[in-house]
Parts: C-alpha cells; sequence; structure tokens
C-alpha cells in the first residue's frame, strides 16, 4: 500500500468515527450542538484537522444526516426488507423499530425525533436531508400498508392515514421510553395491534 | 400612584412582554436558543437590564415555561372547562389542541413538542418543569377518558392507553402542520374518531 494510500484509509476511518460521534451528539443535543470545537475535544484531535476534513459546518451536518440515515436503514429497514411484502414486513418495520427506540442506536435516542422539530421551520439543505429521510420513511410504511390491502391481509382503508396513525405511535413511544414511563412498549404493541387490526 | 408603583408596574409589563416574546422563541428554536443578549436585541432594550429583571438564565427559562403553560392552560385547557365532564370534554379539549397546533398560539407551533425532545436528557429543574406541566395535560386526558367510561359513553378501556393513543395522534399533527402536509386535520380528527367509538 502506497503512502498516499494510507493516508486516504486513515482519513476514511478517522471520518467515520467523528461522524460515528457526531450521530451520537445529535441525537442527544440536536445538530444545534454539533461543532467542529467540540467534536475535536471530545475525540482529542486538533480542531483544525475535523474543520480541514469537512470544510463547513453545513457539510458537516448533511454527513451526519447521511450517516445515521445509513445506520437507520441497516438497523430498522433493511432486516424488514428479508420478510414477504404486505402485513409480515410491516409488522417487521414496526417492531424493529420498537427496538430501536427501546435501546438506542444512537445514544440520544431517535435521531429523527430529536432534530425534526428544531429544523421544521429553517429552510436550506439540512432542512431537506432531514425531512427527506423521514419522508422516506413514512412512504416506506405507507407502502407496505398499501400491500397489505392489497394482499387481502388488512380490509380496505387509506393507506396514508393508516401510516400516519402507525408513525404517531411510534414517536409517541419514542418519547414515552425517553422519559423512562413504564408499559412504553405495551402501550405501543398494544395500540399497533388495534391499529392493524384486520 | 407613588414613583415605586409606577416603576413596579412598568417592571411587570416589561416583564411580561419579554416573557412573551422568550415564549415564542422558545416555541421557534428551543428553549436552548434563549439568552438575554437575543432578548434584548430582539426587543431594542439593555442586556443588563433583562438581565437584573430575571438574574439567571435559569430562572429566565423556569418563568418562560410558566408563560407558556399559562398561556395553554387559556387557550386549551379552561375553554374545555366549561363542557361537561366525560366524553364532551374530551371532545372539547382534543378540538381546542387541534386548533392550537393549527394556528399557532406560539410563532413556532407547539411548545412543548419543541422543547420536550431536547429536555428529555437533561436533569434539572428546566427538565422537570417542561415535564411536569406535560403530565398534567397528560393526566387531563386520562381522566377525562375515565369520566367517559364511567359514563358510558366510552365502553370499557384502560384510560391511560386511550390517552396515550390520542396524545400520540395530536403531537403527530403538531408536526404534520409544521411541515406543511396537506390532510393533517382530516387526517387528525379521523384517527381521533377511530381512537373513541363508543
Amino acid at each position: 500500500m502506497s503512502k498516499t494510500d494510507g493516508r486516504l484509509l486513515r482519513g476514511a476511518r478517522s471520518r467515520q468515527t467523528i461522524l460515528k460521534h457526531a450521530v451520537d451528539l445529535a441525537s442527544h443535543d440536536g445538530l444545534f450542538g454539533l461543532s467542529f470545537g467540540r467534536l475535536a475535544s471530545d475525540l482529542e484531535v486538533g480542531k483544525s484537522s475535523v474543520q480541514t476534513l469537512f470544510g463547513s459546518k453545513q457539510k458537516l451536518l448533511l454527513e451526519t444526516i447521511e450517516t445515521a440515515a445509513a445506520a437507520f436503514q441497516d438497523a430498522v429497514v433493511k432486516p424488514a426488507l428479508q420478510a414477504p411484502r404486505g402485513l409480515t414486513r410491516l409488522r417487521a418495520m414496526i417492531d424493529a423499530w420498537i427496538v430501536y427506540a427501546e435501546e438506542p442506536l444512537f445514544y440520544g435516542g431517535c435521531f429523527w425525533a430529536a432534530n425534526l422539530a428544531d429544523f421544521d421551520d429553517r429552510p436550506g439543505p439540512v432542512h431537506d436531508a432531514l425531512f427527506r429521510h423521514r419522508r422516506a420513511w413514512r412512504d416506506g410504511l405507507t407502502a407496505e400498508v398499501r400491500h397489505a390491502i392489497d394482499s387481502g391481509d388488512l380490509t380496505d382503508r387509506d393507506p396514508d392515514l393508516t401510516s400516519f396513525q402507525l408513525e404517531a405511535v411510534l414517536l409517541a413511544t419514542n418519547t414515552a421510553l425517553r422519559l423512562g414511563e413504564k408499559g412504553a412498549v405495551w402501550r405501543a404493541r398494544y395500540a399497533i395491534d388495534a391499529l392493524l387490526k384486520p
């Protein structure tokens, strides 16, 4: 391996290490809490090298969002894609989401719940990236509801409305878990079952 | 009116003006976004006079929360208390909440939704105040569900579970409204009706 290759590889590794920490921080303190200085001091590296690696604060935020989205896909979406389309996959997605909220993938709980409210009224690339990923998740839920209806697993209903109701329960469950409320997962499962009664 | 009375009155008025603006800012940027400097420059007064009025940042945050809670009580809870206990009052509370989210009482939408996620893992007086008020709202919903069951308006069910489901729909509706999603209120009403079927 050439010297340049070694440098590139180390650079890629540092990038991943920094972004992983950035996602944890942003799930806890929100993306507003991210700064080159904070990342550098937490990871005991020079602030200027972190800055050089990412260029601008906005680029750092956008890469942090993509890192969170990839981890979310790997933990919640991809495993569910193994299940057959329709109600089985829908349930697999929801179960994986509840585990994701229960045993946080990110230090501060749901990355999206922590950041969507902060950016709802701040137009720009960070807002757009956050909402694109959230929309993709919601659209995925809607698509599986539609398949479950088409295959006869669910009676006819408005798929978008059902996915709205499902997402509402999931987000409220994340909040309840973050607040340490007893019975949060039990309530989630009951509410989900009520929505998915054939 | 004595000179001292005049000063006290002006002091009380400034306090209310500043707190009203603080609530708007915190509903938009979160309580983290609040600072004596920001309030002073927005309201074109001296930073030191704002600081003197409130003493510490923590006191400012706590008074901001109480101001938001009082406005929320006036807009959402008190009008509903005119309705008879049970399903009628429960529906009045929910309708008032939807109006509160639809035509924001606060500049940045729901004050609680904007701040709960930021403070869920920050123990201290600010966290406690936020969660006490949110708990009171949820407990109010639960109490009315219980009354609706006792009076026979709703079939027997777990009141706490039903209030969890109702709150989930309301918070998801606030998010949908903040994102400008079409049909948000229609979906909310449908989902609420489904939960409150006798």
